[in-house]
């Protein structure tokens, strides 16, 4: 997507110097910034620190961490410490393990010596399947807004979609999950306004979303997390679209804490829910969703706020009582009965044991295709 | 209640400077500090910029505000305005009303050079009020609290309670509404441990309700307002209890912005959620909540945000990106179908037409005993 009029991905592989940069993403709205990585132990920091974000991008990115694991020792051993390190990063995302196992599988036979450039291709492999897969996601969505624009029953000039969290281009490497429809859609002229919930602690709503909805010139308002039931219940929403860092193979959706609850109010006042998920993200091996381990974060990301003071330094100030202790978890279920319908690469399915079962078997049906 | 150690009410009336006291909410928790109020201009920018802040609260200082405009020019016409100009500080609490009609109904037929000095016998006698109805919340709800206690399934070694805003006793003048029955549940050595809801904007939870559970020693915990959902689904909240700037005659409440979300996640969760409320902010005129004007905010509230550095220094810093607008509603409705009970002065109530009937019905007995 488009940044000040130049075209960016959230990631890319420098030829010249032989790494990886990307989009400071703890650095955004208030500053944009490259970073660059170019051994495992910055892969590893930068997903941890979140400076790279978003279960797709974090996939891609710990491709290019095992590449570099490679390139450096070329041994499986290498490789299952590099694993172990970075599926260790952030234990909720699906997205690690299946980078993990696709660079496995792609190495499996190799000759040591070949490895680490074999990896690297893969890992760059996975950026160019990413925006494929997301630009995918996006044209199978568009029609459910159109739909949901010519049947609305208010008299709003445009259609309003509720988002939470980042689930933009940001969070992949181009287009995104949530927002691809909506980047799609703008361009098919549909009068899209977005509804931008904050999203604390880390707030990826108000400086991602906000900011690369901004960037495209897509109309959109920030709301606090607690705006949105009243938002819903006076009939300002009309869809909400979200993303999923896991969805079990019964449709329960893991994703950015706070979503439950906004399903919830989806589902109370009659508004579909979707969630816009590539196919990677979907764990086929998880049926209950008590299994997945829900990460706890540093407690600082609750305590503390990151902004910018009247003279434009950035900065980073202490919010709550210096002795009351808080929690912080990253993510929560929200149970496949308030999905509406899950938006894949491959079409649009309902978030149940049959629906996803279909989904696999297409999904299997085209790599046949493509092997 | 007690701040470190010294007992205080959040406003009181200094006879030898003849000026109104109160803790200055819009500094807390970062500095402790006492502001001063000696006419209506200064009363109405107290409200308005809620440095006296809470539904019962307010209540009681625009009752000073009327004596402070009627000492200085007791006609009516002094009055009329100056009524005018409190109730439009805060259009969504009711309590301003009830305070203008209480202290209208005390100086109507006395002669104009009493009407000063009657006002403000009034508003002294309000606070006395607010403080008795408070603890009598308290004690109809720890009947409450300890049968929760008592038939409680989990194994946690404390009642968890989770709360939204701040009701507590900064929000009134003594004890607080939703907290009143935590404070009187923790004389009586019930194991209690608030999770306490940060409510943005204006984080008056975080802000407020973890300082003031952290100066009586109560065992509480913040969570963004994002991580209430997940704490409900994963059997961790025994029960929620919020107040109430506004209940109608059939038990829709009008609260803190979220509120709505909390109690949609505790009825999924089959977990009780009760309003403690004063009967004073009943709006019992009202039916239809379509009719209350939902107050929109300062933008700023959602854009900025206070804290201190790292040195102590007391700050505020943008937080949202620059050009990205922000929406702001102070207040939701939360359906009565969602609220278990209404804990009030009189006893505990169903939050039904018939429920608030029988209420009315005590506090007019009442009324007319003490008259």
């Amino acid at each position: 997507m488009k940044v000040d009029g130049k075209h960016y991905t959230s990631i890319w592989f420098d030829e010249s110097s032989q790494t990886v940069r990307f989009i400071d993403q703890t650095l955004l709205p208030h500053e944009f910034q490259i970073g660059e990585m170019k051994n495992l132990s910055e892969t590893c920091e930068a997903i941890v620190t979140m400076r790279l974000r978003g279960a797709p991008l974090i996939g891609a990115a710990a491709a290019f961490g095992l590449a570099f694991a490679l390139l450096d020792d070329p041994s499986n051993a290498s490789f299952d410490r590099a694993a172990e390190q970075l599926v260790a990063t952030r234990p909720t995302a699906v997205n690690i393990f299946w980078a993990v196992e696709r660079v496995r599988g792609e190495i499996g036979n190799r000759p040591q010596d070949q490895r680490g450039a074999q990896a690297l291709l893969c890992a760059q492999r996975l950026l160019e399947e990413d925006i494929r897969v997301c630009s995918q996601i996006g044209d199978h969505g568009v029609p459910t807004l159109q739909r949901l624009w010519q049947a609305r029953s208010n008299s709003s000039d445009r259609l309003n979609i509720l988002t939470h969290c980042n689930a933009g281009w940001l969070a992949t490497v181009d287009w995104g999950t949530a927002l691809s429809p909506v980047y799609k859609g703008h361009e098919l002229d549909l009068p899209v306004h977005v509804w931008v919930d904050e999203t604390r602690p880390r707030t990826q709503g108000s400086s991602l979303t906000a900011w690369e909805l901004g960037k495209q010139g897509i109309a959109h308002t920030i709301l606090t997390d607690t705006m949105a039931g009243h938002l819903m219940s006076t009939g300002r929403v009309d869809v909400c679209i979200v993303g999923s860092d896991r969805t079990t193979a019964r449709g329960d959706v893991f994703n950015k804490i706070g979503t439950y609850m906004v399903a919830l109010a989806a589902k109370d006042n009659g508004i579909p829910f979707y969630v816009a998920v590539p196919s990677s993200s979907i764990d086929w091996a998880t049926t209950d969703p008590g299994d997945i381990q829900i990460e706890e974060r540093d407690p600082e990301e609750v305590t503390h706020r990151r902004g910018v003071s009247a003279d434009g330094e950035a900065m980073r100030v202490r919010v709550t009582p210096k002795n009351s202790p808080v929690v912080n978890y990253g993510f929560d279920l929200t149970p496949a009965r308030l999905v509406t319908a899950l938006i894949t690469e491959h079409g649009v399915f309902p978030a149940t044991q049959t629906g996803l079962a279909d989904l696999s078997k297409q999904r299997e049906a085209q790599a046949s295709r493509s092997a």
